[in-house]
């Protein structure tokens, strides 16, 4: 099983555009710091399974009859925008599993296209997709949002993003499970206070709990890097910070 | 005044996702075939106006403070995809000049942020914008949709996407006016009759009615590249097939 972060911009993405900060000029200079929107890819078995549908190269990178499933967090445009585009392939249709969201992301659900829109996940009731045991776990944002976490016989990868905090039914399955990696929405510093999402202090005292865990920061600000440029030391030893590219492999 | 074809794919633009036509293994073998979804840029006296927003790379193409307003067709995804990542930026406002359509798209009129939206364009009453005459004309599709007239001392310039034919007011306006180029929505070959957009027999029948007009087919399906890849001397003299980067100069 590996997790290959394909994203790991919140909102803005970075380089924002227009920005002159340290972390969006970083980006400019060096494409290894710059971040897409939060997306990523689950492979198992040979089969790809992408979390959540924002790439702008989605279609280069993933060329027809190579995407098994789609799996998304929530219906939020910069979770779900490159669905627009692909629903209207000529090519095999997709089975897309989805949050109970009744309205989904503008007119999807009135012209899916190739997209077949699967009934929508209950959180904790697990189901097997691509021969791996995925458990939507109920997350806490603005839109109902669900987390994933993805059990193999190797180990366990858990998908956490958006959401500001972790709601307690969602916690407990954590603290039992232990999984290896914990993908985790980290949207700000400590020096902001998102409504809807994590700040670094939250995911501080997150990855306290669950010491064992390797914590890997998703869902990035170009105001969370800058903080992290100026406190490069800030982070537990049993965190990470996620960029475009990384894989978790188990 | 300068009108360049940012775009002048429908829907699917070309090559589509998977697919192996004649018009989309063209496009992959030579990008000078492929089509972005349709937008265009109107350029006078220094100043910059996108003409719908959903360009892959807008904010490349155009820097922060280089766009200096948006006008907007109408809120179909299409159109309009490249606003959600554009409102987020750190940079100066945009004005956009819109149809009058209560619901926009998605939620950007709940979180427009950079975006300054503006009144409703009303059908034939022209407006200034960066020293050109603005004709807003009514057009005939599934949701509001307007199409402009762009008057300066030097000539006229129409763009008429996305229509089936176009409606009576607008066409009289168009009989008066005769513009030297109108940029006109040719979604199909006569093969095929779609339900909102123009096919080419369609075109055919207008062109002929404005004979001194160059008449520019946007909006343009690989099914339409197809049939004028069999048929290439099935157009009018006065008609001519756009292509992404197309400038048309007066």
């Amino acid at each position: 099983m590996r997790l290959t972060l394909l994203g790991t911009g919140n909102v803005q993405g970075c380089p924002v555009y227009g920005c002159k900060c340290s972390a969006c000029l970083r980006s400019q200079q060096d494409a290894r710091y710059s971040r897409h929107l939060c997306s990523a890819l689950l492979e198992h078995d040979g089969k790809k399974v992408l979390l959540d549908a924002n790439h702008p190269q989605l279609q280069q990178l993933f060329p027809a009859g190579t995407i098994d499933a789609i799996l998304l967090t929530h219906y939020h445009m910069d979770h779900v925008q490159a669905l627009f585009d692909l629903r209207w392939g000529v090519a095999p249709s997709i089975p897309v599993y989805q949050p109970n969201d009744p309205q989904g992301c503008d007119d999807l659900f009135k012209h899916p296209g190739l997209l077949q829109f699967q009934p929508a996940n209950q959180a904790n009731i697990p189901f097997q997709l691509v021969g791996v045991e995925v458990m939507p776990l109920t997350l806490q944002h603005s839109k109902t949002t669900l987390g994933y976490c993805f059990n193999s016989p190797q180990g366990s990868i858990a998908y956490l993003t958006d959401t500001q905090g972790i709601p307690a039914e969602s916690w407990d399955y954590l603290l039992e499970k232990k999984p290896d990696f914990i993908v985790i929405d980290c949207n700000n510093s400590p020096l902001q206070r998102p409504k809807n999402h994590n700040n670094l202090q939250d995911v501080l005292t997150l990855a306290e709990r669950l010491p064992n865990t390797c914590w890997v920061l998703t869902h990035i600000s170009h105001e969370l890097d800058c903080y992290l440029l100026e406190y490069p030391h800030c982070l537990r030893d049993n965190m990470v910070i996620g960029h475009d590219g990384l894989q978790i492999n188990l």
